[in-house]
């Protein structure tokens, strides 16, 4: 059995070396201990003393925003205000030997009757991050978080025979009531990719994106495919354009609802676009120097002072794909 | 509307340059045309007079093994004779316009009434790839079907709400009759990693391996977690060794039953190996040298002649990224 206190590779000290770990959501730095778990340790975690927990309601995280500094680990006495669902609680791991846990709450941040008690909020995963309100180890745990309890809201019944589905191992799987079989948590391979062609790279706009907003082009990765032939198909069916070399650059964990996302630089072969009209608003070539402004806030505005143009905040693996191309650290 | 002919990124005589594209399994060129398919798709595909079909019973796939070159792709009408499925046909996507589709047979491999006619054989996914039995494009092929037909045959039914499901789009998803839930076939990504600290690499064996037989390690990426936090969490809880530097290698579609390898090198910030005695029967430093000359075959001899220790073979990733370590070719 491994001692939590020992674990060196979670020393917060350690600063990876790695594009990935500047990226929001990418702190994570819990001891999982997801082999030494049996059908007491959920309820051990939950009454040790140094126990916190995050309580989460719909993508939505409770934050007490009174005081100094906002708090989203919260003594699990405190969620008992909260209609708190015990039943649903995970084990996300241990800081230095303390456990972190996550349950969801049954409150609807979006409902009319609903009111939370003077100094706490329900903030969203994309707010902490663009806001800077939790430190990056924190932001990590909340991603955790956020995929874990996600999955096991989608995963009650099994896949196979539809038999109603039971959390173990204090979250880190389920197993069916009916035929016994275990499911374990789902993770998206999604890769985001930034086509390049000397001094442009390629940007589109969903139909749903925000008037100005472009970003870099995005898929989930099918059955069958490598990361680089993923790159190849969706940059071709969203924009026409054939591919050459991949680059790997970062990854991300995005609790949306869990995926992982994989970020790329695409050499392309062409450069006639031929977009994908049910996917795309728009989509084409943007010169390093339009990009590099409009990073530092110095792009073209419209009337009204907005931006003709922008790119998706900082927290997005998109934007640093982006700045890390405009700054020549792009391994292309 | 895209026509299938005109779609040049899946053009055979372009050669990927990356890694991955070397690898088995990885060769898959078909066009899925994923968002032009509707609910007469399948019917029109499998009544193409070009269309094709693999037969997959359990991990094998049907294959006529008399003549010049063994045969997987069969007419539609040729499984007629193999207990086949047709209401669980997938279509893959085309070949130059011509469908190509996989279907379930009804077969037990393992069973003792088990016969096939003469000239025909089901053959594993792993002898495939092993013995060059299939061009690279039609292994990729396999791995996609073997993953698309594993995924639906374990969704049947809905993981929110335990009603029946129905294949949807050709195969390109589910939904549930029940809840109108829609469900994407799953794709879950493993690191594989080679840990090396100056001119040796780390190597384990699970207790399940032939004796002998040494890997990779290797593991599943948690929620929370980026390719490279996972290589460290794996590499220490397996080992006991912190990790430095990660570096992306090479992807890999694995069929067993629907992952994604990712392949990457790992920097060893020490030598002491602390092993994980649940998961691993074995696990230690091999010199470059040593690795050389396992690789060609070269190593050193049981008195039967057996090898004292060898690698998985060339159609595994981890062959590959202990082969490109010892020519040079790794990015550490």
């Amino acid at each position: 059995m491994s001692n939590p206190f020992t674990r060196a590779f979670l020393d917060p000290h350690f600063l990876p070396p790695e594009t990935s770990a500047a990226l929001s959501f990418s702190g994570g730095r819990l001891d999982r201990l997801s082999e030494d778990r049996d059908e007491h340790t959920l309820q051990r975690a939950m009454d040790h003393p140094e126990a916190r927990i995050w309580g989460l309601a719909k993508g939505r995280v409770l934050m007490r925003v009174e005081g100094e500094a906002p708090i989203g680990l919260h003594r699990v006495d405190v969620l008992a205000d909260f209609a708190p669902q015990p039943d649903r609680a995970v084990l996300l791991g241990y800081d230095q030997g303390a456990p972190r846990l996550a349950m969801p709450l049954k409150l609807d941040p979006d409902g009319e009757d609903f009111a939370l008690p003077q100094g706490h909020a329900l903030i969203d995963f994309r707010s902490l991050a663009a806001q800077a309100l939790l430190p990056p180890h924190e932001l990590g745990q909340v991603a955790q978080a956020g995929a874990l309890l996600a999955w096991h809201g989608t995963n009650r019944f099994c896949s196979y025979c539809g038999g109603k589905t039971q959390a173990q191992e204090a979250g880190a799987k389920r197993q069916c009531t009916a035929c016994g079989r275990q499911h374990f948590p789902r993770t998206d391979p999604v890769v985001i990719m930034l086509t390049v062609r000397g001094d442009h790279c390629l940007l589109g706009r969903s139909h749903h994106f925000p008037p100005g907003m472009y970003s870099a082009l995005a898929g989930f990765v099918e059955p069958g495919e490598t990361m680089e032939s993923a790159v190849r198909r969706e940059t071709f069916e969203e924009a026409g354009i054939r591919i050459g070399a991949v680059h790997y650059h970062a990854t991300q964990p995005w609790p949306f609802p869990h995926t992982l996302m994989i970020g790329c630089y695409a050499q392309a072969l062409e450069e006639t676009i031929v977009k994908d009209e049910a996917e795309l608003d728009d989509c084409r070539w943007f010169h390093r120097d339009e990009v590099r402004a409009v990073l530092a806030g110095e792009g073209e505005k419209n009337e009204d002072g907005s931006p003709k143009f922008f790119m998706p905040p900082k927290l997005a693996i998109a934007n640093r794909l982006v700045a890390d191309w405009v700054e020549g650290r792009a391994s292309i």
